[in-house]
């Protein structure tokens, strides 16, 4: 059977990588990715076969990956963080019937939501909702209808791409929304360069967020009406008597 | 330095933990968690030191590690999963500031909500809620809020603790709630034994979801409007023009 492996990396380190991971990266003939995931993976494993397509060639990218499966190579299509998490494993999914004695497996990863929560304290063990600020495949107006749900559920929010330079003001926008129905004084945190050099965390209120400029590598937090600051770190409480 | 690791064991195998928990839990002169998880250690290191509470007793689990990292011992806290989704991460930060000396260090694992998506498909690859329907230490009220703001938002949405023997009819209740504002025809998938002997998942509608007794083993995946089902799998697409 030809085969391949949608493999989330994680946030980047080595260590940070399931077992799992490793084996069917190690397993696999030719590990195609974009090229940072890829030089990633030239770092760990230096002799290893890999194959790019560019940042906008996603379908490229998996089709690529199934006509080297076809050939009978065994593929790992690397994502970072996990690859169902805005990853390729969806894109893969829709192409699959069409190479029909191809088998795919999903390995699930840490993604960002998960890492980012562990480096800046407990702000998501409560019900929470991860949104994307981008709006190059999702229109602007159903971002913004996310964002004012989730606040009013009282959600734990987790975004992804909060910001780049084309997209500058997103999360002064989004935090606009958000301002309308949760508290100034709401703690919130940017994790930067999550399992990278230069990993790190600042802790804001949300009317100090609105005012932050963050970017590419950055992953934020805010947290519901019960998010506390301990120690410099944010923590919902799950409802604990004791808590 | 007195040191704990608050280590997510990911869904339950070996494979599916990361380089980083196999090596805390190496390192650690005692292991301390519920039953279920430290048998999954004893199985993979039967010599390793361990200790429980039962289930109810998170606090003083949590309270169990801070004493012993206090005699010097490093201590591994296992939870399933994330510990920083439904986890005791949000607890131990809590305790923290009463030892000082003990230095806390939480280790991101593979939550349900990631685990189980890989197993059914694509199902959480765009925006997504997760939603705990467990009203032990959350009132009802607040549950139906979310589940009913999740659903205006179109989230995709991940059940957590969808049923138990006391709670036989709250997946019942939550697909009512849904069903006011989702299509009775939106792609669901319980994902059951992720990672354990008997892995499995079902699909559905959300029609049909309702009259399913979901189980304390069982995950519960809801699509947003866009989900589709391809080969047997939830696949959400995140918009892409060839999807």
């Amino acid at each position: 059977m030809k085969k391949i492996y949608i493999v989330g990396m994680g946030p980047g380190k080595y260590d940070q990588m399931t077992i799992e991971a490793v084996k069917k990266i190690e397993e696999s003939d030719v590990v195609i990715g974009y090229t940072v995931y890829t030089d990633l993976i030239k770092e760990i494993w230096p002799d290893k076969n890999c194959l790019s397509t560019p940042m906008t060639k996603e379908y490229d990218r998996c089709v690529l990956a199934f006509e080297e499966a076809n050939k009978g190579k065994t593929v790992a299509l690397v994502c970072s963080g996990d690859a169902g998490v805005y990853g390729l494993s969806g894109l893969m999914l829709g192409i699959a019937p069409q190479y029909k004695e191809v088998e795919v497996k999903t390995v699930a990863g840490v993604t960002a939501a998960l890492s980012g929560a562990a480096l800046i304290g407990a702000p998501l063990i409560h019900d929470f909702a991860v949104i994307s600020l981008s709006d190059l495949l999702t229109p602007w107006e159903k971002i913004e209808k996310r964002l004012e749900c989730a606040a009013i559920g009282d959600f734990c929010i987790c975004l992804y791409n909060p910001g780049s330079k084309k997209r500058a003001d997103y999360l002064e926008k989004a935090c606009e929304i958000l301002l309308k129905h949760k508290d100034a004084s709401t703690p919130c945190a940017i994790a930067k360069n999550i399992g990278r050099d230069g990993e790190d965390y600042t802790v804001y209120t949300l009317e100090e967020l609105k005012d932050i400029k963050a970017g590419m590598f950055e992953t934020v937090f805010i947290g519901n009406s019960m998010t506390k600051v301990i120690d410099n770190k944010l923590v919902t409480p799950r409802g604990y008597t004791n808590e």
